[in-house]
């Protein structure tokens, strides 16, 4: 296991965080902040006992690191990073074929955040990231992924393509996002299944590609060349939302 | 029609707009870059006469607005909206039936990027925006729309629920992103289709949602309230795109 530190901002975050029952160390108000979602919050403060410190917009934008604190900054015990172990048995325990989502180098944080909620919504079971380069789950991350970082357990590993190939042993088949692939229609995607998304840039790396099982293409009908990559992952995501609902 | 002023940044961005034939009124470029993406750059400013500075990173960072130049910054005859016709007259011309997007007051310009890129590569034939309230095509816009902007039109309205009124008189269906709505794959999404996305916090607004035929429905599975706008609007609009192509 491993823990970052790090801060939650904005009013949405931190209710969503009291909610799931994330543990707050410390919570920094505007002072003279009184409206609803603000009052809930001083309530879930009282509640849970955290220490309250009413600050000035200034101070504020200082322990900002998102600029976006909508006059509330809570201090969060960190994000705990889960084991892709732990995803497999969240799993089990509902009672359904895996589903994964495998960021091979997402770097921009608000993708991070928007595949992480998009991850939540779909009804993924967790989302592997790789140790290196790619972005990790700082406050930006947080606050983009809307609260799902506190439901949808998110692993670390160093090796995806070996990861892979472990899960594999698990009966899991694996998906990938590319040009040239299969028309994403025309793949079975019903079963345990990881979906592999690249880079912003670069797309899935080749040591990691040659890993998956399948390549599904979105029928792309524009002038340019693809969709941005948290787009792409929601795309993707609901048509395997779509097959398994169909049964 | 109406124009604003703007920069483009990033290799990319300055490439595809070169592509898509957008004349340049002047090229920033860091001295002594040499790779390729900045000599195919070189090569289009010398064929299309662009004036071309070398300056200094300090100097792009000053006149950067997006904060990621890469080394360069063009200043763009600005991009034009386009009139609502132009648009209809878009699908006319390639005998489709139309595809539009209708976005009700996104304020995110990376959502609003990152839908136009949608767009375009659902085949959509344009994007409808609001003229208060809501981004406009700036700077940031351009570069998360991927050069999609250059491609995709888009105009601008005073009053979107009256656009949709005189919209329908033309046979186009609206359908609106809310929640508590039919499950999109149960709705008729085939013939001509105006797809209607909400504010990233409030959704859609009470007298555009009264105005539309459909209200569409992504089935969510998870803990959260809510997808990313911009995703949201990328998983329908394939919904919308898998329906077409079913014929």
């Amino acid at each position: 296991m491993r823990y970052e530190e790090f801060t939650i901002e904005g009013r949405n975050a931190v209710i969503e965080a009291y909610r799931a029952g994330r543990p707050i160390d410390k919570l920094f108000l505007l002072d003279g902040c009184q409206d609803g979602p603000v009052m809930t919050i001083k309530r879930e403060a009282k509640k849970q006992d955290t220490p309250v410190k009413y600050v000035t917009k200034e101070r504020l934008d200082q322990l900002s690191e998102t600029g976006k604190h909508q006059g509330v900054i809570a201090y969060a015990a960190a994000y705990e990073y889960a084991e892709v172990e732990d995803i497999l048995e969240a799993a089990r325990q509902k009672g359904e074929a895996p589903f994964l989502f495998l960021l091979d180098n997402i770097e921009d944080p608000h993708n991070l955040g928007a595949i992480i909620r998009t991850a939540n919504l779909a009804g993924a079971h967790g989302v592997i990231i790789p140790k290196n380069r790619a972005a990790g789950l700082t406050a930006v991350v947080a606050r983009t992924s809307a609260g799902a970082l506190n439901f949808t357990p998110v692993a670390r590993v160093t090796n995806m393509a070996k990861t892979i190939e472990s899960l594999k042993k698990e009966g899991i088949w694996f998906v990938c996002a590319d040009m040239g692939g299969t028309r994403m229609y025309d793949l079975n995607l019903k079963g345990p299944v990881g979906l592999v998304i690249g880079n912003e840039g670069e797309g899935v790396g080749r040591l990691v590609k040659e890993k998956c099982d399948m390549i599904a293409s979105i029928p792309m009908k524009g002038d340019i060349d693809s969709l941005n990559a948290s787009v792409a992952a929601g795309v993707l995501a609901y048509e395997i939302v779509r097959q398994r609902l169909e049964g």
